[in-house]
């Protein structure tokens, strides 16, 4: 497994570059060098006083117009971020929850009720009736109780007390427990207008609600009602990356973020009209692949193959085998219009609230989703005709196996068995140092961080090999799949205690558990070890950290800032959003953990944090009183290199 | 009254300058040449693959990393300023809807229902049963239905029927009919985050959408909740200008929005304990005096004097005669704090959704407002032995008479009388030309206009001059009351058409309305005018047009959109906020009129704004054919300086 060796999203840069087509690496090499007042939080445009900037190096203005210094700039700025991250988890998680009461309904035909325990679950959470109920009405009461987490004037969130209580008192006593999802949203737009909440702590003790209400609220209504409607995530094998589209197929990339769409397309892609003008065309069959979160949802509940994450979308068109790319909303860039136009590919939009100049529209409901997921392929296939197959380019080799699908229960389940699922045996694990602690991956790529696609695979390559678990979400979990990470055979390249508990319990050191709204899966999974004892009493006791390497969109602030709020530490790499505040920066990465017990850090040398997470998780265990004297052995870079080449290669990544 | 005499913000100015006291004024200064990109709306900072420009002048980048182009850019941001625009009305509102519960429930001592007949109204339009009722049952359901209009999970804003129904018609057509207030916040920013909505018309749509939920959502609710617990405005006697605080007395200057606040210290000032703390000092009494939107709560309820409009907070503070200035919430300088320094005066924030770095606060709560009330008036008597007697400096002849107090019932009932209150005679007048039509004046005044403090005014003589009503809210309102533009005696430089219609009815020209919530009594009379008949069905018939010549606030631009989203013209001065997007500008200035009957302009020269106005109002009478041949004359600005010289001088301006 030589580095050198080109990952996927190279040589797919390679070709475009052939080809001459553009992507978002040359958009960022034009847009060099980025503006430093607003790399450094430091711009202001919340008014017409300004635009106002103030000077880093002190010569020029320390206050906007206003009088709000670099503090109040960068505060209000992050605020906006997290608020915005939450607006789209959340607004996300509100059509999960319409879609439910339509489901439940009858109004909605082809989705139904897949996981009912998982339904009584929620029932019990928000204190719905269950008994001598049908499925039905309690899904419909369910689901309107999770609308009401939207809008209710009164109370704070529901799922809020699924934390463990000492975590539920911190949030109490600094009066960060949120209240309706969206009035956090709009307070934190409210505060951040001009001449409104101008101290930079208190600025961002709403930053924490408002991400609360994100992980605790939108994240988590998002992925339980996905899960009762679609099925919890179990052990499934799965493919990655470009190669699981073929030449001689016909091939629908579905992508964005709310699965219902993707349901949809997978299961009108049975229908027999469906199947009977795939085969009038000559193509030996249909391949539906997902890109991005969508295709993390997909992956996790069906296996159904995952054409890459986030940065490879333009790739994927330039492939020349896509007939079609259907997406829903964020993450899905405006430049795809361009893209598709060097090639047959069709874009078609599915939201009213999501359109793209110069895609076509296809409007989707609840009400109409199968006939609108089949209009779609129909598209699809009869674009097959135009494909140029002088255009056709998939890279070889690039269709790594994988097992994904690991939520919360899973991880229980396998932990401790069906009669006995519980945490026990991963804390037990943990106190006995087998398993040093566990690191949650997160979040994007970008082309911030180069095109070598390596950055988490490098990362989890480390983190195994010193006994730390992976757990990975979003695109992170996405380049690790691609790097042909998630198979039970990376075990070879665990530390000796790691390796043994994955051979013990039958589970690939890296689990895959979901989309960026399952970071929530995260939150539960912590909630529950630290409720099983023996590693304190609340979240922030546990030897875990969590990483977003390679940050882009304002949802990953949200998720980094709600996790840091739970009292897990945290650490993204290359910038910092408030970098031009020492103070604020200061708050973030230092006074946070006097408030919640967990904070941030920044840092721009991507290979210096998982050593950064590991002394976390060291210190954690020093606290909690089970690092024995047992020798440990902590490995840098060259020794994981090391033990790299002692590896066997990982089949499907050569 | 020449030119050339000083403005008060002028004296101020020049005294801060003397004293070197900073102002506003230098800090803009110190800004110039303030970014060009985000001025343009060239700049997007949704992600970290940014910060992102775009090259006005086509050499440099024409897309962002992600794709998105010039439109994408501009009307991404003009969304997530209607957005924050309505957050900030909107959470105000809400925060009344919370007091009317709990004064009805008797939870806010101090606090009371003082018009019945309007929360009749407002029962009856949310469709609350009040026969056989007690009034505070009645109230607290009108509350709680107020509340649910932020989060309900069903159906449209119960105020949309308040409108024309040709308006409903054209809202339900194109969608923008608003839900939930905070819903379309959120979804506002979900789709402004990155790969989000990415067509920017239908990113403007939800503009249009975000700002109706302001107009007949927030600002709204927050006007009629208002008046049923402080009482509708009615013509009431007022003095403006930093003249109303006296020397030998202590003065309060209360500043921000939410009128509960300013009802309290209200109050609490005649508390018997204050009367006798403040005798004690040797002051001869106390003054509460109102700045900025709370200056125009108290004086159009109460005739409570004015300090001053936004622009004056800082000079308040240098008259040296501030004891306290307590304040709550939006453009609420952070500076205050640094210019309190230089005297005496303590600043003191209240609520904890706002504090300021450097200021006192005392926390304010609807249980206990008016035990903050007094506590805060009583540092502020204690403050007084601070008072450095060599830093007064009170601007002389500098406290214009006025009448205020012109809400929609009130214009209704002095048109109409008590018996037959209608707009009958208005519409009546319209059409036989003596007045040609309505404008309405709104929002906020700006350094980047100069500190001349008289375009407001000089917009305004031109109007009256012309036969023109004008109805003014905000800072606009507040700069015209410190101009002594506010009187009866001001009839005699309108013209003939106009000056009839006031001697008849007693009114002056130019209607004091209230705060910029109050804009929402524009969009009711307005409609009751389209409903009286004559001069069409819909309010974009009607010939009115409005203006915002200094406009600075997020709320500025969502109260402009929801005017236009209702039919109305509306010019904003100085710059367009979608300047660098031609297609965004022309979707704003040209397109919208196809949409929704009406459009934006945005004109630089302040001087063409009354011209361009009373054309629109020209052309809207030609197409209600209500021009007859009756010859008329549209006075130009040096005509209008001969009428001015022809005048008697307005008492109280020198």
């Amino acid at each position: 497994m030589e580095e050198k060796q080109k990952t996927v999203d190279q040589v797919m840069l390679d070709r475009m570059k052939e080809i001459k087509v553009e992507t978002m690496y040359d958009r960022y090499q034009a847009q060099l060098p980025q503006c430093g007042y607003g790399s450094l939080a430091l711009c202001c445009r919340h008014c017409n006083y300004g635009p106002c900037n103030i000077d880093p190096f002190g010569n020029g203005p320390k206050k906007g117009v206003c009088g709000a210094d670099a503090n109040t700039f960068a505060a209000r700025h992050y605020l906006r971020m997290n608020g915005a991250g939450t607006a789209c988890h959340s607004d996300h998680a509100r059509a999960a929850a319409h879609l439910l009461v339509a489901t439940a309904r009858g109004e909605a035909p082809g989705y139904r009720i897949k996981d009912v325990d998982k339904l009584m679950m929620v029932a019990e959470c928000f204190g719905v009736k269950t008994k001598d109920r049908k499925i039905n009405e309690i899904a419909e009461e369910v689901g309107e109780m999770a609308l009401m987490e939207f809008g209710k004037p009164y109370g704070t969130l529901l799922f809020l007390k699924r934390a463990p209580e000492a975590r539920q008192k911190i949030w109490e006593k600094l009066g960060i427990a949120p209240r309706a999802i969206d009035r956090e949203v709009t307070e934190s737009l409210h505060r951040t207008g001009m001449g409104g909440d101008q101290d930079y702590r208190n600025l961002t003790k709403q930053s924490m609600r408002v991400a609360l209400a994100d992980g605790w609220g939108g994240c988590m209504i998002a992925t339980e009602l996905q899960d009762i409607m679609f099925g919890t995530p179990k052990p499934v094998q799965g493919r990655s990356n470009l190669g699981v589209m073929k030449k001689d197929h016909i091939n629908i990339v579905v992508h964005g973020h709310e699965p219902q769409l993707a349901e949809a397309i997978v299961l009108a892609s049975g229908d027999p009209d469906v199947i009977k003008a795939t085969h009038a065309t000559g193509a030996k069959g249909l391949v539906i692949a997902g890109l991005c979160c969508t295709a993390n949802e997909l992956l996790v509940r069906h296996g159904i193959p995952m054409a890459g994450h986030m940065t490879i979308q333009e790739g994927a068109i330039a492939t020349g085998v896509v007939e079609l790319m259907v997406v829903d909303i964020q993450c899905v860039m405006q430049a795809l219009a361009e893209t598709a136009k060097h090639f047959h590919t069709k874009i078609v939009t599915t939201l009213s609230k999501a359109k793209i100049d110069g895609a076509e529209h296809v409007e989707f409901s609840d009400e109409h989703a199968l006939e609108a997921a089949k209009k779609i392929i129909m598209m699809a296939i009869d674009n097959y005709k135009n494909r140029d197959n002088n255009k056709v380019f998939i890279p070889s080799s690039a269709e790594p196996n994988l097992i994904a699908g690991f939520s919360h229960e899973t991880i229980k389940y396998m932990l401790g068995g069906r009669f006995r699922a519980s945490y026990r045996p991963l804390n037990d694990n943990i106190i006995n140092g087998r398993i040093r602690g566990v690191v949650g991956i997160a979040g994007c790529t970008s082309p911030r961080a180069g095109a070598c696609d390596q950055n988490y695979v490098n990362l989890v390559r480390e983190l195994i090999a010193n006994n730390i678990l992976v757990v990975a979400t979003g695109c992170a979990a996405g380049q690790c799949a691609s790097g042909g990470l998630m198979i039970p055979e990376l075990k070879d390249e665990c530390g000796k205690g790691l390796r043994e508990v994955c051979e013990a319990v039958g589970i690939p050191p890296v689990l895959h558990s979901g989309a960026c709204v399952d970071n929530s899966r995260i939150l539960i999974a912590c909630s529950e070890m630290a409720k099983e004892g023996g590693l304190g009493n609340d979240i922030s006791d546990l030897p875990v950290a969590g990483a977003c390497l390679e940050w882009m969109s304002e949802k990953a602030i949200a998720i980094g800032q709600f996790f840091v709020a739970s009292g897990i530490y945290i650490v993204f790499g290359m910038n910092s959003p408030v970098a031009g505040a020492p103070d604020m920066q200061r708050l973030l990465t230092k006074e946070m953990e006097d408030l919640v017990g967990a904070r941030w850090d920044f840092e721009r040398d991507l290979k210096k944090i998982g050593k950064m997470m590991m002394d976390h998780i060291e210190k954690k265990r020093d606290a909690l009183g089970i690092n024995t004297a047992k020798e440990r052995k902590l490995y840098d870079m060259a020794e994981r290199r090391a033990l790299e080449r002692e590896c066997k290669p990982v089949p499907g990544h050569h």
